[in-house]
């Protein structure tokens, strides 16, 4: 295996932890969807989770990697930040689904752009359809509009998610020597690690206030 | 809407309620999940489960019917099935998946064989890809292959679910009074209905020897 091929089985694989992380937050979570219509609405992001896992789990294989150890081995670091992360209500359960999959969906963006044209192909398929947390926009605008006072504390635990989300992206970059080479290959420097995660911290501002979160 | 049309909304919704539950289900029996390997195939289980799901929405929809309202006015029927089946164990568990599934699958089948041929073509396509939850197979297998003293005990536990299964699946069917008469049309009477139902234990036989059970 070429290192090339090694390191986009790593990226890959992280992914897919990733992905499998985030099908079991919402399997946690929806336990506290309170109708039937959100509990279905869940279960139907469950499945685009699960669509995105498959979609990289063939890419995983094909780059000579193994799907099962690749979420064994990460599944640490992605369990630490929903661990950390745990919503103590619904409205915090949703803005964290709207705001969670944002940030995966930009972490994915950001690692695309500086990767080979054929990485970032897979990449960009597999965040295509990540919208389908919008849901939790109408249901958190709901909420604020029926009850003002829910927006303050709500805002505090979208800003915690963001500082949550930066922190452990850098532990989950950590973790793999060869993904951080083919992120910041050249160059390296902590300038490109902070514009990379710049173009995250802005474009959260830009979904809390889809929110209603200022 | 015409009679039909209305009961082949009633029809849909049921499969549709039926198979919501049996996605939460594998939602709540994937924290007995013992290693991250079961854990992504209970995932993709789901994420099977959810695929039949939207394609029954669809019909429901079409048909006339509310896919939510249908979930939700079934949903007591078959939580009960499940809270008189609730698992003690992994093993017990995985036969559940397995001998749940295939109880299902007849119990459509059985559904198809009854209806118009345009409903037989749906009813048919969304039981197409059950044969997922195989996997249960190897593992109880190797279950008993290591220990087989489990063997009796998940036998008991697999004639239960059977007995269970046709209880609840009497009392769904007792819901709705136009699906009974789409199924048992121009007949209706107990020799019908007991035949439906021999079907399906015959082929409960079947799968306890897969699993290895007597």
């Amino acid at each position: 295996m070429s290192n090339t091929s090694n390191a986009n089985a790593k990226l890959y694989g992280l992914l897919l932890a990733g992905e499998f992380a985030a099908c079991y937050r919402l399997i946690d979570e929806s336990a506290m969807a309170p109708t039937t219509a959100d509990r279905v609405a869940i279960a139907r992001l469950i499945a685009a989770e699960m669509a995105h896992f498959e979609e990289l789990a063939v890419e995983v294989s094909a780059a000579g990697g193994d799907p099962d150890d690749a979420v064994a081995s990460h599944t640490k670091v992605f369990d630490d930040y929903h661990r950390a992360t745990t919503p103590s209500s619904w409205h915090e359960a949703l803005v964290k689904m709207y705001i969670g999959d944002g940030l995966a969906a930009d972490f994915y963006t950001e690692l695309a752009d500086r990767m080979p044209a054929d990485v970032q192909g897979v990449v960009k398929s597999v965040m295509g359809s990540t919208g389908s947390s919008r849901f939790a926009v109408d249901r958190v605008r709901a909420a604020i509009a029926a009850d003002p006072a829910v927006r303050s504390p709500l805002t505090l635990w979208g800003r915690r998610l963001l500082g949550e989300a930066i922190t452990h992206m850098q532990w989950v970059l950590a973790e793999e020597d060869d993904v951080m080479d083919l992120l910041f290959s050249g160059d390296g420097s902590l300038a490109t690690a902070a514009s990379f995660f710049d173009g995250i911290a802005a474009r959260h501002g830009e979904r809390m206030a889809d929110l209603g979160l200022a």
